[in-house]
């Protein structure tokens, strides 16, 4: 019996959206959850009980970059990635594929599997669907990624097919590893990833393979690499649609908060994203009027606070004219304020649409967000 | 009557240290007491509450670069220093004399102040007796510095006796202006700046001009520009001899743990410095076998704490291998977690010095710091 297990609490009626908990070893996932991302072991800029404080229960960090400093070897000795990031409950780590393909120096991809150089030592690194596992076993992550063959498009079919059908080859090599080590009993559960770009048909293939694999939940990857919003939306929707009811479906790197809400329509239980700590340390806000450039000289002596609809302790305590100055004078104080004020707002965001979806009550809530949130943001964001 | 008022608990018999309470209108702050430095209007990498938590009372602001940025207007605009710094204690700023003689481009001194170019926006700046305090006004700080001429030399007697007098004659204007508008019961003090170089009756005959003007509390500045141990424990031996036992004496600058015993015996009571915070920033740790470089490779597997004598939560949580990590990854949570850790040290120590007067075992607790902190300090550093 494994220890991890999805229990649905809520079904929407006109959707698939549900409420539910996501059950961990450390501790239950009250969903749909968003998850921070620490990629280096660090969610950036946050101290851990923020990130309890804020609501986390969950968070993410990065095979590819952790792989390649400090090694998983050094994780190991140092007591894992729990003890590296003074964080006791779940947390998931991605394979890497993603970074390989997206940020890696000359990686050559073979049938095995993948080959780049190092950014740190310059060394050459090999990651294929047994090494990504063993090395998210050796990190000590609570659920671990299938390494996948991230399409280099969503919409050339022939690629994207040749990626899906060596992903799910990698994927049943991933599984037979995982199964014959145990599996999920053991303390790591790993979940398929569904690629398939824009084609409903090859997501709902690639997904129907993935669950005859029977994994300990199901990610959809590849739909937010600059196809715009319309093929975003279908890509979440059908690569969601083969999923089974009794498994969670975590949607891979999706962190604008509109998009949220045809996610979790189209049944996703589970979000990650860099983009609040990123945006704050570059000084762009999520705010209930929509995105806002904080660097604005039109705040200058601003003495309200950034979001006046916002109940986190930045907003409480600091007004936006402070946030500038601190913006302006290049203190670390700026990045730290502005990645907690995101994470509270996509947390907080996160625990309404859940209260929402138990009261059958989503599309209030969304044209309530998009009343004031759109208008704003393309008002305030460049062309 | 004065809303600051320096009370003196008890008095060491060997020696001119003495705890005591430094009363404010915003609070009591037992001494000798360290002040964290918040140069641009934030402590550099600190949430204020953690302040608060490593029992900092007061903390300190910049007028030479809240003046260039964002501007005394914008910093009262926003509601002056305290709501800036989301700090509700008392707030020292520093006149700025230290920072234009240091720091400022073509700063050119005549005897009525100094004018130089302004490194934000490259205007011609000046600052003068009457100018700094009326900037201090405005930056809304509980405690102002007079405006002192630094001489760029502590042992050239000619040149360090012509800063003197001129800083006097600067001072008197100071305490005038400082008059005029109601004094401290008005909510702000004013201290005088005791300097003088290495020479004794330079320092004592400043510091007896500046009590007779009757200041609202006294520094001892000039201590610490490069001019070797000796000669800055004399310097504040010597600039803090005259200062009368009712007033709070501070020594401006002094952030290197070894130095705070003898400047405690010459009856400090006020400390403030950028250490914690800047060698937190660049891996170097206060720890009590002395100052630890966190990035030296031999660290990298070590599951242990930065310093097993630390009570601090980053020494609980987090081990030295991955801070080492976490400033190879260049990530921020590197400076803030050594930010935090020092100035715990410093603070800790600062509350072990207080405890150590109160019961007349002020120089037990000096061999038992250098017992360990001296030896791994040498071995550590560079020659």
């Amino acid at each position: 019996m494994s220890s991890f297990r999805f229990e649905e609490l809520h079904r929407a009626r006109a959707s698939r959206a549900r409420r539910g908990i996501f059950h961990t070893p450390r501790g239950p996932v009250e969903t749909p959850a968003f998850m921070p991302v620490g990629t280096k072991a660090t969610v950036k800029a946050m101290w851990p009980e923020q990130l309890e404080t804020l609501g986390a229960r969950i968070v993410l960090a990065n095979t590819y970059h952790l792989n390649l400093r400090p090694g998983p070897e050094v994780v190991q000795a140092l007591g894992g990635l729990h003890a590296m990031m003074a964080w006791d409950g779940p947390i998931l780590t991605d394979s890497g594929g993603f970074q390989v393909f997206s940020l890696a120096d000359m990686a050559k991809v073979d049938e095995d599997g993948v080959s780049f150089r190092s950014e740190v030592d310059g060394s050459i690194v090999r990651l294929d669907a047994e090494r990504a596992l063993e090395i998210q076993s050796a990190l000590g992550s609570d659920i671990a990624m299938v390494f996948d063959q991230c399409p280099t498009s969503v919409d050339d079919r022939f690629e994207v097919e040749r990626a899906v059908d060596r992903s799910l080859r990698w994927a049943a090599r991933a599984r037979a590893w995982h199964g014959e080590r145990g599996g999920a009993s053991r303390g790591q559960a790993v979940f398929g990833i569904v690629q398939g770009g824009k084609f409903e048909d090859l997501r709902r293939a690639c997904a129907r393979e993935l669950v005859a694999l029977d994994f300990d939940g199901y990610a959809v990857g590849g739909v937010c690499v600059g196809e715009g919003k319309e093929a975003m939306h279908l890509g979440m929707e059908h690569g969601a649609a083969e999923l089974p009811a009794e498994k969670v479906r975590y949607l891979m790197g999706i962190g604008a908060p509109e998009d949220f809400f045809p996610a979790v329509r189209a049944g996703i239980d589970l979000f990650d994203c860099v983009s609040p700590t990123r945006l704050g340390r570059i000084a762009i806000a999520f705010t209930s009027r929509g995105r806002v450039r904080v660097k604005n000289a039109r705040f200058a002596r601003d003495r309200g606070p950034l979001d006046p609809a916002c109940s986190c302790t930045v907003c409480a305590r600091w007004s936006v004219g402070t946030l500038r100055h601190l913006f302006q004078a290049e203190e670390m104080l700026a990045g730290m304020l502005l990645s907690y004020h995101n994470l509270h707002f996509l947390l907080d965001l996160m625990r309404r649409i859940r209260e929402a979806i138990a009261v059958d009550r989503l599309d209030e809530l969304e044209a309530d967000f998009h009343s004031r949130y759109g208008a704003a943001s393309a008002a305030e964001e460049p062309a």
